[in-house]
């Protein structure tokens, strides 16, 4: 399973103050402790400031491919951010992302196309829907969006929106299920998700994201947006992938013990 | 889910020498550590040395429950043992275990009527089954056996004996099935596995026995012999629970929050 890395998101302080501040080596350190921890891309959000989005994003694709030889998740809804961004990357970008909302993705796709990135798209529309149903409609929406862009579908990963088990004791199973009718219907298609949302409002997160996650890897989810450094969650990607059969010999989980990573 | 608490158990030198030297105080206290952090039955194994096993087991089930209030699981396929056991425990004990050998259940199976116990049947024979098909032939012959015995079905806990994964990559899914399986053919039949046999020769053993344990409540297992001390455990079976549905508004898992329990 790919691990998308999640810190640097302007949506927490001490990144939104470094991007303001141009701290490249705050940015660098992040991405490279998320790389070693075992992130797969890494995640590049800029935040929301539209006047300056484009120039951060930018600023940030640069710092960090400076420092780590990993693709990015660009994670923007910005157009002409997304176009100043993978105008920049290097290696195959995610673009993240698209909706069920039609308007939302007529200045991304073409980006998609011209760059031949990957593209998560939430199965939503402007609410995120509380059940399976809702979610495979949504999916079924982007599927006709991407296809009607000439972009094939094993360039999509879907992300179907997990929400927090605090207020609705139903929603971290329908999210799986949905992965598993996801994985079914659309078999070229891949699945995302953000994990941590899972546990909003609940108390000792990690426990609650980490099981979580290794439900969705038995579910056949083939990428998460964590915190790779956050202790035991790499570990637990690691260990279900060999309880799954997904690890022959358990050469990867021996191999991520001998790096220090479990 | 209930938890068996395993640390009582002989085949530990520090606890082998308790038992030898009456050393009270050391297995009341691992007694109350485990019923603190979570146990809801403990495990009582006294060891092999038949010429003491059951003056020795005796002495145990005297010594926990005159520190917790809790039920035992009473680990041993000697029947003098068993009785001696049995005779001074209080409430309704676990008796581990017959298995789908006939003679093996001869001198336990009127105990376990006697007074009225749970019982465990190991899915095997001689050997250990390596697939779901073996373990399901020797559970068809362990409910032959029980109702034989005129034991009510929901008196039984099927184990169907973990294997690690270090040496045979569909060994935990082969077991995961076969509980999905024992609990649509026998739905009033319970399920129980020891654990860590899981990762048994693999390095950083917690990571696989937690995600394990993981997958097979969400399979449906109703008990589960473990360390309730060892960090991450308990937590693992509060967060499944809360992301399984089974705990409305996850008030067990804010509960075992509150009570230090993550």
């Amino acid at each position: 399973m790919l691990i998308v890395a999640e810190r640097i998101n302007a949506t927490r302080k001490r990144i939104r103050r470094a991007i303001e501040e141009r701290d490249t080596a705050l940015i660098q350190k992040e991405a490279v402790q998320q790389a070693q921890a075992g992130g797969d891309y890494i995640d590049a959000n800029a935040g929301i400031d539209v006047d300056r989005e484009a120039d951060d994003l930018a600023w940030l694709v640069q710092t960090i491919q400076a420092a780590v030889d990993k693709p990015l998740c660009i994670d923007s809804t910005y157009g002409p951010a997304q176009a100043a961004a993978l105008k920049l990357h290097k290696g195959q970008a995610i673009v993240n992302s698209i909706s069920a909302e039609e308007g939302r993705s007529a200045e991304i796709l073409p980006l998609v196309q011209q760059y031949n990135t990957l593209l998560v798209g939430l199965t939503m529309e402007s609410t995120v829907p509380t059940d399976k149903e809702g979610r495979l409609a949504a999916a079924e929406t982007i599927v006709r969006i991407v296809k009607g862009a000439g972009i094939g579908l094993d360039r999509l990963l879907f992300d179907p929106v997990v929400a927090t088990a605090a207020t609705d004791p139903n929603a971290p199973l329908a999210v799986r299920d949905t992965i598993v009718e996801m994985k079914q219907r659309w078999p070229e298609c891949r699945t995302i998700v953000g994990l941590s949302n899972v546990s909003f409002g609940l108390p000792v997160r990690t426990h609650l994201n980490r099981t979580f996650l290794a439900f969705l890897i038995e579910a056949g989810l083939d990428a998460a947006i964590i915190d790779p450094t956050e202790p035991n969650m790499v570990a637990t990607v690691r260990a279900a992938e060999a309880l799954l059969g997904k690890d022959e010999f358990c050469m990867n989980y021996i191999t991520a013990h001998r790096e220090g990573l479990l």
